[in-house]
């Protein structure tokens, strides 16, 4: 089960120190540098932070990735280097971080959540995505090694138009990239919703309560990721800073109007959670009172009956129906007329 | 089933590429073109989509309609003449948008949702319905050819006012057409509301519940299209364009005013499918406990008297009742007698 | 049952055409007319419209009041006299507006909902009031004769105070007619709520619910009256126009307090109702308990001493105790001691 | 019970008119009269209205109290002579306002409400107290005579440091006692709520639930006093007046702060409340379930047994068993091991 | 059980007189000074307040500690020397206030709630912390004793950076240690929560939802400190006072952060709370149902069997099947196929 909180080793620690708080989710941390503008592409991995450092001083747009966030001495030498607030890099190492949007004089700060459903233990898995962009450099935190910028390094590699934009379309295309991979999870989800809704009418068992239990839980995290999302988009998109440029708030637009519909799916998959619940428990509610109808009505037309055979097993001396040669017969008769006249009120009043 | 989310093919392609999202509703895309003013009047079926490019530039004002939007390259070619942006033509294909408003220098980009009433499947469709509109032209995209814009194409035919007003009170007039719409959507559910009130109280079923959850789930669907029509409307009321003119704006406060209605007709029926749930509820749990009582009593009635008849078939051999002359008669008015008292009871106790 | 819904006859129609929706309540048209100032009065029934003509001309304050308004030309023509946009005639005659208020150049439109306990029914029948007031004339549309106005044509009769303030102020004692009767609804509705309540501690029956749900959905169409009044008074009372006077604003402000009562009075009804629910429910479940247990208790009770009289019912050849002398004494007492012991535990456990 | 609403006999009357609404708690209505500055100190009794008004022309802070708002006459001579808006002097006698506050040009009129727990009815009490204050003088309404105010009256006869500021100061003063006598309230009913969540854990009855709905029900007429309160203290805080100075400004922040928490306390006991509804459903449910669990294993167990005895109490000619010399001792042995197997599987699957 | 409300004592004060609220937690008051600039560092343990005096002419930061507010004359004698507003001094002993921050002219007050977790009473103990700074002291207040401020006095101790900030940063540096101590509190709530999880699946009993209950219950007080938090910390971020210099306001926007993301959690946590609370109702019922349906099923299967048995019972002188050979074992047979039949159907309803 996923941790809901974890920051213990924090506790007391002056503000800005650099601790790294989660997972260590890979051995080492992986550097890879792409440089270009449009007429130049450079594309290397570096084995040493400090190798990146001669870049940050051209006009080119440089894009520094780091997988794995646990190796505090790195983030300080190039926070370091590029001049980063302490409480800044304190963030990037600290990975239970809310989605946010930080403007420094000469940088802007971003932290996102990435969301990936992990087929195995059947949850959703956060992690945490930072951005740093200045004028002419983007710097990307991911806690591990993933494939989700695969296609903008794809689009910078063969030379589109991406190439033409400076580092804020750059961020943005980063960004982009993360939210469209949230509609994939939805997706996911609406699989998983819609098979459960099947199963739902079929045949309701509490496993399929206790699914749904989960998937209202799943629910909580995910809206804890987006809706601070949205924020910060929106904040990017009004923010009046020289580093975003008109044309990349066009795209931003775009983004945001992402976010707002991730949000709303986010919502109608709770309505919709919410309502499979209702029609689960009245399901098994309804299969319940049916059983027990039934099986109370047989008992009922029984109790009579075995009243009547309870009289006549009665050892008293003067009892004359005993004695009647078609007494039996007439018992017989009575306790079938008893039996038909209770199974037809039944079926009068809707019962059976 | 609707399908609750479906952008698949879409992840991880660059933004501004064109593909379309939804499902392919008619084989090949039906273009129309209306021109007039006050004077003239003109109206043809194009093959092609440049047909409509000499119109752009006459003073005369343009209605192009577009009926399939799964056309990439024909959406390309139009968007290149008249200047659209990457990202506005890729949301003409993307049939999953949230309802919008963006403006542009020169035109303004508004997406709705066209509801009908699928009486063979029993549910809401939603389709795309795009508008473009600049000085001179409005452009409208459908994701199939269906009978909503006929009324202002009549219209404009009779030469009605209509003619006397610019492209901006054309784009009213779709708009309109498209809110007014909505109001058969309500009248059809008010309908289905009322006939399931009128089976709830005389006969409620499990299916009457399924129906009742089916008429919720419709609702959350509603809902998403119609709140951000709200707020469409509302910018396109507020904004500050030279594009709509003053005496648009005062019929734009009109459709704003029926989408407030739309709006609190559906929170309406939000809250009377909810009262009936509880009905349901409360009337099945009424009638089960009914069921439950009268059954238990009839058993337990009969309890005391099987006892008695129990006590008197035991084969003790001093037993004195057994020989008396009347103990026969005895115990059936004995038994007679404690039915009676029990009846009696449960009567004023009110549980019967 | 009330309508939910009704405007087909609608859809497709151009903005501004005039068509009637709603029930018609009246079988003409009724037109009175109320001209003063400080000095002259002078009261007439007008039996076409074109006699309210002159009065418009006057610098005395003239009341045109309207009972029903299906008569579509007469509002056309007496629109057209007045200078009334299309849309405005247009809501006149749609019965089925949310109330609001509109500002033109010289004239205001307000739209109100007029509540009345229809007790043969035993519902809240809604009716709209109309009001278009300019500067030296007062038009209300009802739609259909009432005595709401009553009173106040009493007071301009009696030449209170109301003849030395203008339009504007009349339009105000109008308003505050119409929102007085509120209260009256709102006494009805107490009344209701207090006399259910008292059926609902001494004897709750299937009925009680299905009044409380009757109640819980009177509210909701009394909400969607009440709410929109208040935005509408407060408009009246924020708008900068030259038509409302400053002695008028505080009479406004008073209009509005009564208006936030009857919204909080609404609301507290809403909690109550809800509260009623909640006790219908549990109190009915309490009752279900009480009978179930008691019955249950009993049948426990019986079944031990029914299974010893089936042991010596048995037919075994060799039972020692059906041999005794006093083995069915002894019997009878052994029954009645499982039977004390049983409801001795029972007592202590507290279940009886 | 407390009438819920009640203003029937103001229908239709104009406004302005003095209609005392409420109940008359007092027969006639006492005027007392305070005036003071640093140096003098005069107080008394008066018996006519008029005898106040020589004090409205003095430099000295002047505080009237009236207690009793049913003798209209009073009223209008009063609001006659300090000017006051002929819908201020309404609303004075009007028993079922809202909090409020009124700015008028050289006075503030501030309708609060005041609350007492009355120990025999167990019911939370509202009164209305109304103030007015201009700029040396402070009019204060109550609906009977309270000793809500004795502590200033006492602070003023010390001579404290209330002496030295105006009447913007007792006004503060007033209302501060009004806030201060709801946190007596919030203790009396945080007791309540103590002693029925002891009451809830150890013995659960009907009784329980029916107090736990009227404390709910006394938290919504709590909230309909206090929250408008709040509204109240904030405009008097935000208000641009000189008729309230600066350092009487920083006394309103403490008072808001209290309001705020009063609202805070109110809420947490909405919660608490709920949260108790929920116990008492709960634990009842759950005692329910174990009687019903218990006995029907009872019944269960003896069903068997019963239907053992009942065949070997059967007449065939031929059955063998009952001529078996053990057979008796080996039915009681088989119905010995039928009930301790249905036990032990019972404790195996915890039903027991 | 933690008392919700206890402000008796204080009711009819004049406002601004010192009365200690709440619990006396210590005996007697221990003020601790630590004064420092970039040089110098002095620190001491006052015996009485007066020592403290001659620091605040000093241009050095001097931090002054006071645990235990129920010495009502040393924080009179204190607030008299720094010229505190009595309302601020009675908010400092009072301990029920609400979370706050108010701004005097030359000093920031600011009230907060420290939450430790009391493993005993199994309840989290919510403790007041007041600061007040100005341009070159802090003045804190704490209920008693405690070791939250311990990190924070090492580092001014140690020489780190913080003795290189002003005042500011030291009231900066006090509030993060208080929210980060909240950390610590969500750790363990997280803890139980999980517990409780596990214990919901695999053995849920009534204590189980005692325990949820509970845990609710502390929600409702945990969110009554944190969100008024958020306020205060958002007002300190947002002022604009020459007492917080820029580089501190950086800090803030991190404890603001921090704050949120406690938010957050809280709110998630009350959201699970809610789930386990649902789990645990819905799994108790469904086990509840299991055992009924079993029981009843077996009873359901001997009720005809017995019926059998007891008309074999009946003594009627002409029965011709007791005379039958194959008689006895005829009834076994039937009454086996009736127990089979019967099985089989309710295993094919799937009630079995």
């Amino acid at each position: 089960m996923r941790k809901i909180i974890s920051r213990r080793k924090k506790a007391g620690l002056p503000p800005g120190t650099l601790v790294h708080v989660g997972e260590k989710k890979q051995e080492k941390s992986k550097i890879t540098i792409i440089d270009y503008d449009e007429k130049k592409f450079h594309e290397k991995e570096a084995k040493d932070i400090k190798e990146c450092f001669p870049f940050s001083k051209t006009k080119t747009v440089t894009w520094i990735n780091i997988d794995g966030v646990h190796d505090v001495n790195l983030i300080k030498e190039l926070g370091g280097h590029f001049g980063f607030h302490p409480l800044l890099q304190e963030d990037i190492v600290n990975t239970e971080q809310r989605p946010k949007m930080e403007e420094f004089d000469d940088h802007i700060f971003i932290v996102l959540k990435m969301l990936y459903y992990d087929e195995k233990i059947k949850e959703i898995v956060i992690e945490q995505i930072s951005l740093v962009f200045g004028p002419n450099y983007v710097i990307s935190f991911q806690e591990r090694e993933g494939d989700v910028f695969n296609p903008v390094r794809e689009r910078i590699r063969n030379g589109k138009k991406i190439i033409k934009l400076g580092s804020d379309y750059l961020a943005y295309a980063l960004i982009d990239a993360v939210v469209d991979h949230y509609f994939a999870i939805l997706e996911r989800l609406g699989e998983i919703i819609e098979g459960l809704e099947g199963v739902l009418i079929s045949d309701p068992k509490p496993e399929t309560l206790h699914k749904i239990h989960r998937l209202k839980r799943e629910m909580i995290f995910l809206r804890k990721s987006v809706w601070p999302l949205r924020e910060v988009i929106s904040l990017l998109q009004r923010t009046e800073t020289s580093l975003i440029k008109r044309p990349t708030k066009v795209y931003l637009r775009d983004v945001y109007d992402h976010t707002i519909q991730v949000i709303d799916t986010v919502e109608t998959f709770r309505d919709m959670v919410s309502g499979m619940l209702d029609t689960y428990l009245s399901s098994v509610s309804n299969r319940m009172n049916e059983v027990m109808k039934v099986l109370t009505i047989i008992a009922t037309i029984f109790i009579p009956l075995t009243f009547i055979a309870g009289i006549y097993g009665m050892n008293f001396q003067y009892m004359p129906e005993l004695e009647w040669a078609w007494g039996y017969y007439s018992v017989w008769f009575v306790m079938l007329m008893i039996a038909l006249l209770m199974f037809a009120y039944f079926r009068r009043k809707k019962w059976l």
